[in-house]
């Protein structure tokens, strides 16, 4: 590693022609490769190709006899909010199991939110003047983007090693009555890699919220997504909310769409028995009821929690050597250097990188002119803002061994190119 | 026929008791049946089933070689959007295909015109004091369900033979602002039966609204859903409203729901290219794309237009004899009795029945007693409130030709029993 702050400028300078000439052999070779979203390779799909032909002519009944085909049942066939339940460690009768999408149950919850009054709620949402929900980052852009569209403020909130920053949740959530919601991604973190701790969860169910009906957004989207038999175990918040005497404050939401297929899995939510009740009264005007067929397809093809666990280890199988390509890459280039640094998970889609601050932007943009797109550079965070402009979220899923050898090359040379510049002009400024 | 005003009150006491023997004989016969919904029959859904195996391992990718397992494509494979634009009689880009169910679709919109602007509001409707919508009546109970969860004021409107009654209609949007919308089900509606005239469709389309967003709920839900081949022509109301210089007035939905799988289908909806670009700028945030595999399913079994066609007839081939089975009994014993009158569709799932004024609850409430669960009396109005309380909705696709004459014959002796009823009473109230 070249400290760069203790080198020449005349070798500075060699040092960056090097790189340049580097960058543009890459250039030349014209690359052409998407990493900007946690998207599973077709290898992975192709582990579920079951699903296709899990049933035929003479197979679309439930266990209790319910034709499928037809209309009805709003929270999702009873053997699979059973299958459900058990992986998200609730009750039967605190889950519903939707269409293809937690995306869109998140989102179509918080609508529900602004017009209509949660059992804990003095007034729908959209009747007070602001309301405000906290962001720990760098978190999951489609949350943040969810916030925006609906004109809700956002907070970001640090994280620790172990979770979010509680001393800042807890102050500002036990003062603001405006601050009405938090999202997690409480497992293998979008994009962090982090599983919380069980001092987060416990305090996160016990503060005091000024609002009666401070919510938490809890997408354990990452529930069985391990890359190795490290299985970090996340508490029970469901519990540790009605333990904590605030029975219902969060919503959890998962889905197959990394387990089965992305486009056509299965979206579950649990929550208090209230809330369930609650969703369930207003979803009966919105719907007749899930893709049943589809629910019946999963439960054929995964049958029970040991079959998701045993198809999981098959996506850790494809997954893991990816996510040793970049962590070996980033090794061999960057251990000694304190100005990077990165996640090493133990499941979920992402790496989160962070470049010596003022950095990422460029470094993004210099990845994209040399073909390979990744996640904007400050995606992460509310309003797209970074406010260090140095993290990068890394998705390894979707290219093959090969080409995130050459992205990955690639990503390291932007990051040496665009810290040698900076060092460049930060002399030229100086001089 | 027996016209009981012109009977003596012993004649009418013999009637009753016989009547009374006969409802007392059904009632033994302990039958059980849902007559309440217009779902299809077991038959009717058989006709599906090479969708439960219309893809495989080897088959997953559209037209242009997307793999519809993973992510992506928001408003549908472009090759089932051309085939349902051709089905819609409009453009592609005019079309949005999206999961299971166009009641979401419409309950979605509304929920974003509530909270966000459309192309011409001045505001988005949840700021508002009042907004009210128009509802032709009888008509789709699930239609008003949405308008009272979100707080919408509804405003009957009486239907004429060819439609809703136009002057009314004109004369309340032209002076009213606070009119936002209009339920509309063209086509065979649902229950009468009508189809709206040309007339209809153009003055809907031109008329002056005091509301610049006013806005068509267009639920085309019975498009192919033909009883015989008489096929009325329904005015392209996209067109219409576009010649009439309104050209973001209407949304039309529909779905293949009662085409393949009540459950497991696909919904669409149609508007201008404005509102299209809006909406999907919406949902960009709400979801990452439909269930592209079931798409694609769909676009394996069905083909292509000529191929819906050819299986709508083998729909209409299972439920024409079940329509005349009703209208026969209905003719047979009601033809002279001008208390009494029906629709006599030639497409949709219902026959609207008229019965003498104050007798639909009773009518309802007899034939559940005996075992045969009708539409709630007064379900097909805002608010389930009937006016004259004489409309019953009849769904005459789920059960066998077998019970559908048994509960047939049951309404017609109910509908005797209360008419005998209701004049005994009164001649004891006049005595």
């Amino acid at each position: 590693m070249i400290e760069l702050q203790n080198i020449t400028t005349s070798d500075l300078e060699t040092y960056h022609s090097s790189l340049s000439r580097k960058y543009q052999d890459i250039q030349n070779k014209k690359l052409n490769l998407d990493m900007s979203r946690g998207k599973p390779c077709k290898e992975q799909l192709d582990l579920s190709n079951g699903l296709l032909e899990s049933l035929d002519s003479s197979d679309y009944r439930s266990a209790n006899g319910t034709d499928c085909r037809n209309y009805g049942i709003l929270d999702g066939l009873p053997e699979l909010k059973a299958l459900c339940a058990e992986l998200l460690e609730v009750q039967t009768q605190e889950v519903i199991v939707g269409g293809n999408s937690s995306l869109t149950q998140m989102y179509d919850l918080i609508a529900k939110m602004l017009l209509h009054r949660l059992p804990d709620s003095d007034t729908p949402w959209c009747k007070l003047s602001k309301i405000k929900f906290l962001c720990p980052s760098p978190g999951y852009d489609r949350h943040f983007a969810i916030s925006a569209n609906f004109g809700i403020e956002m907070i970001p909130i640090d994280y620790h090693s172990d979770g979010p920053d509680m001393d800042t949740i807890e102050r500002l959530v036990a003062n603001d009555p405006e601050i009405k919601g938090i999202w997690c991604v409480p497992k293998y973190s979008n994009p962090t890699g982090i599983t919380y701790s069980d001092n987060v969860v416990t305090r996160l169910a016990k503060m005091s919220a000024k609002a009666p009906d401070f919510t938490i957004f809890w997408d354990n989207a990452y529930i069985v997504h391990h890359l190795d038999s490290t299985h970090p175990k996340l508490l029970n918040i469901l519990t540790a909310c009605r333990e904590a005497n605030h029975p219902n404050r969060v919503f959890i939401f998962s889905s197959t769409s990394k387990i089965s297929f992305p486009g056509s899995g299965i979206a579950m939510l649990a929550s208090s028995e209230a809330n369930i009740s609650w969703l369930k009264k207003l979803m009966s005007v919105q719907s007749i009821g899930p893709d049943k067929i589809n629910q019946l397809r999963h439960l054929r093809f995964f049958k029970n929690i040991a079959g998701i666990e045993a198809h999981m280890e098959r996506h850790a199988a494809i997954l893991s050597p990816k996510f040793k390509i970049v962590l070996n890459i980033l090794q061999d280039n960057f251990a000694n250097d304190h100005t990077i640094s990165w996640s090493k998970p133990h499941g979920g889609y992402f790496i989160s990188l962070d470049t010596p601050p003022g950095c990422a932007k460029k470094v993004v943009a210099k990845a994209k002119a040399a073909g390979v797109v990744l996640t904007p550079a400050g995606a992460s965070f509310p309003y797209g803002n970074d406010p260090e402009d140095r993290n990068i979220r890394i998705a390894p899923t979707m290219p093959s061994l090969a080409e995130l050898q050459q992205a990955m090359e690639l990503l390291v040379l932007c990051i040496k190119l665009v810290s040698a510049e900076e060092e460049l002009a930060k002399r030229q400024t100086a001089s």
